[in-house]
């Protein structure tokens, strides 16, 4: 791969005449940018070309060549390719649209197989190239020269690209080190680019656009891998259906489901950028290196109004604000002199306040040891020093290795400070709308990085080891067989009699407590409610009514359970098209459907994983509120969804769902169990 | 008011010669804004000051003075004021701090008794003054001039307005036709200030930012006039615990419940802004009239991957993508004369795409009839021609009243475009983080607007007219009188009985059908499970058991119902301190507190509020879903709600639970109710 990125010649098939042309624009794109390598054109007019001989076929070349750009239409790549790859070549970029994304999935194999036959590295088809800026190079029809920087981008979007390239042109200390655009991802994908990201010393961050992966475990293992040594933003599409259509007309991705993708990336500490703006901020807080030393913020505000809207949104994200210590308040008092000004976190400086006043706070903020970042919030008000202060934010911030977060809202007349800030490389705003947002996932991915193995290992030594179990009953798929199953496994399955006929229900009814619930024994991959075969809270006395009156339906055997009082919840596995096995866990009964409230984990998922996606759900306080989810629970509870999740692996079930799982006090049981097989 | 905003004579007390002074910068402010009046200053030093005579004291100035603006400490304006009150002026500004916003109530009393006694206008203190384009008055401590245009604000925060101020002044076609700054509110509050500007030719949209209300009465009818004069946005802070904290510390303002406020909006039609940018669109939005005609949008890209990712953001805020028509479809297949061009919406024209690639696609949407608004979504590509494409945007939105949302994504390269969007009135965006979700405001701002009444009243006839009925248990407020009470005055209670021995259990056992729950007869205003004085589902042959554990547990009277199965809602009422009763329904039982899925109506609320209300809430569907809640059965819940809200407002109850109700097929059926009595 870093042969491929950092070709040392480059021939480009299609070098164009016209201006408007790819083939033109890359070419002029390439020398701009200040390329130093050799540079063949190959076009069948001839002549020359930006000082350069154009060659009117390939094979007129007589130098090696390390990279061939194909800037011709797909009919054209396809031709020429094999020839070319015939004398030697292995690394291609092609642009042309045509292939897989609407449709032609045979041109789109003829390169796949060219590929693998002769180990070919190939960038697209359908994109728009790369640029590695260590090199000098820009292989792309992006606008104009690209700024170098720490920021590695893969992208199945040049759009993207090209807005950020446009974005970074006027901005101070922001640019790439390399620019991939991968297209369908035919042979480079973007899990080869993440891996080579990973690698590469000049990238300090990867941003990634996605929509779609090619493999799925290819992916996560990069990924994976990429996180390990150094963060990686991902905006990811496809979200809704409609979306997901967006999609498949773009770059021909089948986007899969978006909460798999959004557990996967909690799982492994990956931050997910949901909007251009927590991109760019997040972006610029890795490149600048100003994560938050703490979870705990400090507010500086001369704006009373906005301080409390910032509040607002900080806390409903869950981000902290720090109580001061005593120090710190000591000290501001003393400083402002000043008994109306509260000292409260956001401190509200005043309207009137000047930036000895901004010094003040932020000094005493940036010593006081339990504040993580300061945030200065800045409104123009008549006596406000905008630029004054903004010097002030530079020389507090070269003195700490606390970032300091200026927001300074307004027009025109805070541009000159927003740029003081890059130059220093302090990450500015002039709207705080994506900071708690953004900050919220900053923390989650610190978190993650700081999972605490030993005490999973500790506690897991308690637990059993779980043993591989073969699933016996496929070929009499019945509820009953699961149940039996389950329980037979030591799974928490709520106790069960087969009935058959009234000898049996009579002898089932002593043991179990009322009332009942009484279903028929279906194949167990049917859903019952639909079958009307299921009666719920039966009392002892309507028993043997409920029991004729599902015979009479011609439900031959029966599952008497008693009626369980308690927290429905459900437990559903199914293989994913891109990930294997995944795991939900949530709200039961009517509100499965409605509510949506559930928690996902791709399989391997570790306790942290379980824990973190536990505390983040809704329903949590349904399971710590009645006795408390302790600490032992949360292992159970971690026991059993392992224990389910490997049995689905282990034999390839196609879908599990137990549901309802009743929770009471503080157990869970089983009370259904639908196993779907291949 | 009118006469109070537009004063024909201003004496500044406290004219100061430091320009750092509020009573320095007033001065200038006013006189740089262009003030015809006449203008005292007053200060004991005595001189002259931009060219006026300064004054020793107030009673120096023999001319009759319209407003009187105390730019001195809260001290001088307890000592001042009675006397100018005395010599007859009704009007009055006030900047000073130090009143009730750090706790000193008495302060404030002296202002509003003296406001009270002598009929006067004060507006603050602890205020930045007002601004008011129309006469080229300005006389708060703002930064420079102030931009005049045809928003008007009210506002409990000086810095809003100033970030307001300084973001107008670059831009084009924006600014205030009054700016009011109410501090503390202490006599001129939101609520007057509302229907002044609702009453202001100039004012075309209200913008306020609020903190809390003085008199929640007023400020509802307030806002219920404004809102049918012109479209009303507010920002309003104090969502969170924390920030309500800050509120009070900032203004002094007592915040109330934030999910009540939402209600209220909702109801009236108030589009409540959630973010600065968000506040910053929709005022740019009304204040240029740019409304979209529907709420199908199309969307018009070059750039596939930007344009899933509005699409994404869209859907998800549950904003339409229409269907183009087939004539529009054919025009473009024509036009563009490309296969690959793929049809859809969002249409995507390419990266390649120029001016008039953009001009075929919009000129195509802006006809198709079923679109209401063209968005375009530009990414500076090699051959993307900015400006050129700019052009054609306000080219085409002057043959259209069809409203254009140009998103030009990038840097300084699409900033001339932006500009040029703003000088003919349209809504350009340099990103798309706030549009998904303002639109969605926007359109459900249309819906209220088109109620209608008709239908509401066809099927109100059919329902029976509401009585007024006396509660006559508050004596003996147990839960039998409770259920009894209502299920006489014909509320939907579920069966129950009111057993205290033996005898009366079995007699109750035949009437109602097991299982059972069975609970303690208890003063209906506890919470029973506290007391673990209910057992539920309750088989028949152990009925007797659990009927003695509960007597003896010292319960004499106990109330025996049948065991219901159905999904539990709660109703819930009580009085909230600004805006009198309030409504909740949402899930019950163990989901109350944790899932906290409920809808707030404000008393007095109709059919419409209702509905919509009911339609956004995520437990919808299981209203919907399982039998279809059809449109008498909402009339029916309606109803419901409608009985049990007069008959807390007629006995003024300050607390109803009930909870749970269950909801059985198409049926609700109170199980218990929860009456607490002031």
């Amino acid at each position: 791969m870093h042969k491929f990125f950092s070709p040392k010649s480059i021939a480009v098939i299609g070098a164009s005449y016209d201006s408007k042309k790819v083939g033109h624009i890359v070419v002029s794109n390439l020398l701009k940018q200040g390329y130093g390598g050799r540079l063949f054109l190959v076009n069948p007019k001839g002549g020359r070309l930006f000082d350069h001989k154009v060659y009117k076929s390939f094979s007129e070349i007589k130098h090696s060549v390390d990279l061939v750009v194909f800037a011709v239409s797909s009919d054209l790549v396809i031709k020429l390719l094999p020839e070319i790859v015939r004398s030697g070549v292995k690394n291609f970029v092609i642009y042309a649209a045509g292939f897989k994304e609407v449709g032609d999935l045979q041109k789109e194999q003829v390169i796949k197989d060219l590929s693998e036959k002769n180990s070919l590295l190939i960038l697209g088809p359908n994109c728009i190239g790369f640029v590695n800026t260590v090199d000098k190079i820009n292989l792309t029809f992006l606008k104009g020269r690209v700024k170098s920087g720490n920021i590695g981008m893969v992208s199945q979007s040049g759009a993207i690209g090209s807005w950020l390239v446009d974005y970074f042109a006027d901005h101070y200390n922001l640019g790439f080190s390399y620019f991939i655009s991968v297209g369908n991802q035919t042979v480079i994908d973007t899990a080869k680019s993440l891996r080579f990201l990973a690698d590469d010393i000049k990238t300090k961050v990867i941003a990634c656009y996605l929509e779609g992966v090619v493999d799925g475990g290819e992916f996560r293992s990069a990924l994976s891998y990429a996180v390990t040594k150094k963060p990686v933003i991902i905006l990811k599409s496809g979200k809704t259906e409609k979306g997901a259509e967006a999609v498949s007309s773009h770059t021909g991705s089948l986007v899969g489901s978006d909460s798999v993708f959004q557990a996967l990336f909690d799982q492994l500490g990956v931050i997910r950028a949901e909007s251009l703006s927590e991109f760019l901020f997040l972006l610029k807080l890795f490149s600048y290196e100003r994560q938050p030393k703490s979870e705990n913020l400090m507010v500086i505000t001369n704006g009373g109004g906005v301080g409390v809207l910032l509040t607002d949104d900080l806390i409903s994200e869950g981000v902290n604000l720090v109580y001061l210590s005593k120090e710190t308040v000591h000290k501001l008092k003393t400083g402002f002199n000043l008994k109306r000004v509260s000292i409260h976190n956001p401190l509200d400086i005043l309207g009137t306040a000047n930036a000895d006043d901004f010094k003040l706070a932020i000094e005493s903020g940036l010593l006081d040891s339990s504040v993580g970042a300061v945030v200065v919030l800045l409104t123009p008000q008549a006596n406000t020093e905008i630029v004054q202060t903004a010097r002030v934010v530079v020389k507090q911030q070269k003195k700490s290795n606390v970032p300091i977060l200026p927001i300074f809202l307004g027009g025109k007349s805070v541009d000159k400070s927003l740029d003081l800030f890059e130059k220093h490389k302090i990450v500015g705003l002039s709207d705080f709308s994506c900071l708690p947002s953004s900050l919220k996932k900053v923390f989650n991915w610190q978190r993650c990085l700081k999972k605490d193995y030993s005490l999973l290992l500790k506690n897991l030594i308690q637990t059993e080891s779980y043993k591989t179990i073969k699933i016996d009953f496929k070929q009499d798929n019945c509820l009953s067989k699961a149940l039996g199953f389950l329980l037979k496994n030591n799974f928490p399955v709520l106790d069960f009699a087969v009935v058959s006929n009234e000898k049996q229900l009579v002898s089932a009814m002593k043991k179990l407590s009322a009332p009942y619930v009484i279903k028929a024994d279906l194949e167990s991959s049917l859903h019952k409610t639909d079958k009307q075969a299921v009666r719920v809270a039966v009392d002892s006395k309507d028993l043997v009514e409920a029991f004729y009156d599902l015979k009479n339906k011609g439900f031959e055997r029966l599952v008497l359970q008693s009626f369980c009082k308690g927290a429905e919840f459900f437990i559903g596995l199914k293989q994913d098209p891109n990930f294997g096995v995944v795991l939900a866990l949530g709200l039961g009964g009517v509100y499965v459907e409605t509510l949506k409230s559930f928690i996902s984990l791709v399989h391997p998922f570790d306790f942290f994983d379980f824990k973190r996606a536990l505390k983040s759900a809704e329903f949590y306080n349904i399971l710590s509120g009645q006795r408390g989810l302790v600490k032992t629970d949360l292992f159970s509870l971690y026991n059993l969804i392992s224990r389910i999740t490997k049995l689905v692996v282990d034999n390839n079930v196609k879908e599990l769902d137990l549901n309802p799982v009743i929770f009471q006090k503080d157990k869970f049981f089983i009370a259904d169990a639908r196993f779907v097989f291949k």
